[in-house]
């Protein structure tokens, strides 16, 4: 496999990358393994996880309710809160784009009043996935969601008040969707009272 | 490979595991590769990551700074603002005891007060890892750091607003670094003025 050494500019601080090889590619994220000189000069391989970036969406309706799901998920075999999201796996338009086909197979909702807040990365030291925030506002529930095989989700509505006592005290599990709340915060007090 | 079917409260809603392997292990993850019988009946593999527990450690001193890091990450080939971290895998006891650890090894500090904060999931559709909060105040830097090959660190001191700015914003690009600091802000706040 041809090399191409996207890590040249960490040479400066002693990292060199000598070849990179894929080990294992699933549609939404794969392994990349580098045979890497590490500062102190020892040889050994550096490997982590690239995965698809995705979009999360804070839905908030007219009336100031954050549209939440709940979403069984088969990597914790559990029931977990979270806004929701989808990935740039089978998709190629922009994250915006990404979003409103989320909001509304995932939820059944639309809107015509869109934020883009930021992104952020899930975990930099074993993933180079890039997750953006999009604020959703004005939301209306209108359509019937049209989930993909292996998407079991209950929507829930809950002021947004409560949404950020969830993000903030763990009830939340999901990290991604926790952050994305809480990092909408700024743009919800903004518009008025919380509740 | 024997299978232990930690998935069985999952066929209430229609999944079924047949099967696990692990195709790729390193040592802070291994992907899990499941042969799976889906809610819509088809069968396909379902793959995720399984990553080293760890824990992420929110160090506040005497006089109210936050001592962050700027670590250069090899996933992103950058530089990073995050709050020091570690893993359990090369660790067996709690993760208090990683924390004293971790703070002590990447910037040199100590502490008698802890708290155990609470934790998240960092990305539940991909992997299964659990990230552990710990708020340490009075945190004193007092000692040498003494990194691993490959941790390429700065210190810094920041007031505790100003922290909390860069996890709200983005500035602080780790999300996990981030959400562990926002989940801290009731603990900071509960103690007095913000900077």
């Amino acid at each position: 496999m041809a090399h191409s050494d996207d890590k040249h500019n960490l040479r400066t601080y002693g990292w060199e990358c000598l070849s990179t090889d894929y080990p294992y590619t699933y549609p939404m994220f794969r392994v990349r393994q580098d045979q890497v000189r590490w500062p102190d000069g020892h040889l050994a391989p550096y490997a982590y996880v690239q995965g698809t970036d995705a979009v999360w969406i804070v839905p908030i309706t007219v009336d100031r309710q954050v549209v939440l799901i709940r979403q069984l998920r088969y990597t914790i075999a559990d029931w977990c809160w979270e806004v929701p999201a989808g990935g740039f796996h089978d998709f190629t338009g922009t994250p915006l784009e990404l979003a409103k086909r989320e909001l509304a197979e995932e939820i059944g909702g639309t809107s015509d009043n869109w934020l883009y807040v930021g992104s952020f990365r899930p975990g930099v030291s074993i993933i180079d996935q890039v997750c953006h925030i999009i604020l959703a506002r004005d939301v209306r529930l209108d359509r019937e969601p049209r989930r993909e095989p292996g998407e079991i989700i209950e929507v829930h509505l809950v002021s947004v008040e409560r949404a950020l006592e969830m993000a903030r005290n763990g009830e939340m599990v999901d990290g991604t969707s926790a952050l994305a709340l809480l990092r909408c915060e700024p743009y919800l007090q903004s518009q008025g009272r919380l509740s």
